[in-house]
């Protein structure tokens, strides 16, 4: 009885023991299940907030960024070797951008097309590669794995995808210790490659921000450069200077329509070759060119020997070599004015949207500019031309002396030249040139075309001349400066002449040069009561006069730029 | 024996059955244990995943991410009611920038010190808080929750931190079925917070970057606007409307230094009060204008009344009350011209660096472009000035004639615009008053001075003169329409005038009109052979002359000018 009890008890406690037994057996299963998941969900989440505060701590270093991606996947999947491979969207090309193991240097030199090789596979199709036996892979490219002398055996290969746009892949190759991958390396490098590409996403849309604020930075500072003068020569250097440094471009150049022809004429263009490139003219149509200035709008061009509309007159008559084009009208008030172009990248890459946008915000600032030197050399013109009818109307009173006003400006400024004298001085010795006479417009017509002795009365009254140019021009403000000029260039250096007696150095130098010019002009023309002298004999008599009626050092400036030919250039004297 | 066997099998049996319920129970612990873990694990992996997403569904939308950031909150720990405050740099306050719950909307007015209530708490500290009871908290402002009506029990605050800059933080608000906030409420909140925190700042960053472009655009869309013109006053009107749409301001002046006074001296203004702020003068460093216009530095006070180098005099005479102010000064050639100010940026808030770049850019292409136009402006006064003393010398010839032509071109002027014509066409009208005479250059003094009567060959010699003035004019290509002005301002309407016998319509306008304003000017002056008229009967005269000598309709203008006293403005006639 008692020992049918305890064997019962043993039999119960067998029982339970088995049951026991399989719960532990069944729950440190699950335990140990759970514990490799719980392993996995751990890295899977560290691999989250390492890769976003990677985002962070790299802010938006595309290239660290690209670094520390690699790195973590080479921390998640263990192998030989790895890299990320980036897709240009221009080329559909993939870029080895980061490239890790022993022959990572020597595999960045390649490009894979989208469908080639194992990552260009996955970059066509979106989906991850498991590949366990390459030779078995109908996408392997064998090429580049033999070329850099680095044997592959296996490859996990995931997208990188943002919004469903695939941006490059993350490719690792041989798993180390000749281990097969497995679908936790394939899970776990997806998680990585779908935070990495979000990242690299962001990272590309920053630094397309950035590069648009340096771009309208840079152009508003060109701006305010080409806007900052009137003259059109400086105007036209500076478009040309700045436009190939805005545009980051080989070369540039600038075509306005001639008002008369209607033909495009290069003005000037930047770049080799560039005095070839001038001589040409474009008809309203004819080339890219031409095509922009007739339609008013800009023209983009990728590949210029693949256009229709490319003319490569240009290109064989300067031996250079046309890549890309971009071309933009340059419009006034809606009416086009000319074209501006730039010519290939200097990263060799073609123009993009991009550039059109920023070169076409430029061109209208080139317009405005042109226009408003074109504007102010009109004015200046006009001044100049009205000066220079008033002048010839006064020289008119006398058939001998038709035109000497704009003779004497004329020889005036070719000795401020030869004394180099700045720009400034030079326009104020011209211009007291052509009105250095004004004051005989009180003096009677008789008198100026008296064949016979002037009285001593009939003297004195031309001898006035010289004053009353002065107070002519006395009310006008700005052109104070001719006033000297027009007062004393009667004058002699030997204080002989009139209306003030001034000698040597007192005279100011604008009277002293146009005195020079005044008495060449004078003796190189007939007078009532003589021929004029030969060229020879007038330049000897200047010569002689220097010291006495002239002051030497302008005498012999104007004797050395008339051996130059730079006196007689627009008249041609005693011909 | 065997019953002594089978209780020592016993023994053992229940030895190793208690060992194996211990371990079992070991093993179930761990189990539940590590599920619990996996499961917190699981979310955290799972925020960490969607708040990544977020950042790249929500693009760089602030707006839209600190809502799902709320949300996703609100999924995590579940609670009565949430927000999400951020921390405004420049206020140091924190504003509720979501609130979800029954009263979300009434919290939005609220506004938290640093340091103030258990959020200011947390923003201050940069580290969570859990208060199971608000009654024992220090930090608890029990004022917000019964202004709203809202009991509030519990709290957990999380911060949002970012690089160790605090920009916000998290607030949970009584979880739900009364229950105490966890440990692991305040871990997966802290999770979500700091992920939000980089998707925020990174979004923040990205603004930054878009509002720069913004920014950047504008100003080279403004800058092409104001340099598009030399004429001093369009340039002036569109500098100021363009300021204040550029710059987000409530009003804006320009100050230009007279050059003669060396004050700062109000040019053109906008905004409110902007007759009575014209009126305002200021010597160089008085107030904030004098200050930069002296040391040729941007200033930007973000509160006037504080700075000590602010005059509250412009605001005293305009009524207007100046906030925050930046200031900028322009150059030209590093040399000072005048100064640009902005007042209140139209959202309330002073103006920060961001302001003070863009409007320096700014104050470049303006500075240009009012000197431009002042270049423009200086060589058209050289221009008429000169035109006007080389007249004035014509018209000296005879004493009789003095300031003819000025005059003459004056009346000209007075009826052009009585005819409402167009400002060139009143240009035109002008420059051929000055010029109509230009031909008595090559005319003897002594017939256009003699008492007696002109002999008919000495009457032929004058009627040469609009012939041979239209001859001065020609080679002076710009100024071909003021010609037949000159030519014909001696014709008369009934076709007995010379040099060309023209009649009516026949006789170009400006000649027409310079026809009547010559007659008036001769009537009004003493002449060799007569005093001059009085001012009515030279009117009565046009008057009966209107229809044989002048064309009705401008005599009728002349006269209808003249009682406005349009015509005489200049030159008191008679006096």
């Amino acid at each position: 009885m008692l020992e049918q009890k305890s064997k019962e008890e043993v039999r119960r406690l067998k029982k339970e023991l088995k049951v026991k037994e399989q719960r532990l057996k069944k729950s440190e299963q699950e335990l140990a299940y759970l514990q490799g998941s719980y392993g996995r969900l751990n890295l899977k989440a560290e691999i989250l907030q390492v890769v976003s505060r990677a985002i962070n701590s790299a802010y938006f270093d595309l290239g660290k960024l690209l670094e520390f991606i690699m790195d973590l996947g080479l921390r998640v999947v263990r192998v030989e070797a790895g890299s990320l491979l980036l897709l240009d969207e221009e080329s559909k090309e993939l870029r080895f951008s980061v490239a890790k193991g022993e022959r990572g240097d020597q595999v960045k030199k390649f490009k894979l097309k989208l469908g080639e090789g194992i990552a260009g596979w996955v970059a066509k199709t979106g989906k991850p590669e498991v590949v366990l036996d390459v030779n078995k892979s109908p996408h392997f490219k064998r090429e580049i794995s033999r070329l850099i002398g680095f044997p592959t055996y296996s490859v996990l290969c995931v997208p990188l995808k943002v919004r469903k746009k695939i941006i490059g892949v993350i490719e690792m190759i041989n798993k180390k210790g000749k281990k097969p991958f497995s679908k936790e390396d394939k899970e776990l490098l997806t998680v990585l490659a779908n935070q990495a590409a979000i990242a690299l996403e962001n990272a590309e849309l920053f630094r397309k921000a950035e590069e648009k604020i340096r771009d309208l930075t840079t152009l508003s500072e060109v701006s305010t450069l080409i806007a900052s003068s009137l003259d059109e020569n400086i105007v036209l250097e500076n478009i040309m200077n700045l436009t190939t440094q805005l545009m980051k471009a080989e070369g540039s150049s600038l075509m306005l329509i001639n008002e008369k022809t209607g033909n495009l004429e290069f003005v000037v263009t930047k770049g080799e070759k560039k005095e070839e490139v001038k001589k040409v003219k474009l008809k309203l149509g004819e080339g890219i060119a031409g095509w922009v200035a007739k339609e008013g709008q800009p023209l983009l061009i990728p590949d210029a020997y693949k256009d229709p509309r490319f003319s490569p007159k240009v290109d064989k008559d300067t031996g250079f070599k046309t890549k890309s084009i971009l071309c933009v009208p340059l419009e006034v008030k809606d009416k086009v004015i000319g074209v501006a172009e730039v010519l290939n990248r200097l990263d060799g890459k073609p123009f993009e949207e991009r550039d059109v946008e920023l070169f076409s915000s430029f061109a209208n600032q080139m317009a405005v500019a042109i226009e408003n030197a074109k504007l102010y050399r009109d004015l200046r013109e006009l001044f100049l031309s009205t000066v220079k009818s008033l002048a010839a109307a006064i020289d008119a009173k006398s058939p001998y002396t038709r035109k000497h006003s704009e003779k004497v400006a004329e020889y005036a400024l070719a000795i401020a030249k030869e004394l180099k004298l700045s720009s400034e001085e030079q326009e104020i010795v011209h211009l007291s040139g052509l009105l250095h006479d004004v004051g005989k417009i009180g003096i009677d017509e008789k008198l100026l075309n008296k064949q016979g002795r002037l009285t001593d009365e009939e003297y004195a009254q031309i001898k006035e001349h010289p004053a009353i140019g002065a107070e002519i021009i006395e009310p006008i403000g700005p052109l104070k400066a001719i006033i000297p000029g027009v007062r004393s260039h009667q004058e002699r250096y030997d204080g002989r002449g009139y209306p003030d007696g001034l000698a040597g150095e007192k005279i100011p130098l604008t009277a002293r040069i146009l005195a020079v010019a005044d008495t060449f002009d004078a003796m190189t023309s007939d007078r009532p009561y003589r021929d004029k002298f030969a060229d020879e004999i007038a330049q000897r008599e200047i010569e002689n006069c220097a010291g006495t009626q002239f002051d030497p050092q302008v005498a012999r400036a104007f004797l050395r730029a008339y051996k130059k030919g730079e006196v007689v250039k627009k008249y041609v004297i005693n011909g």
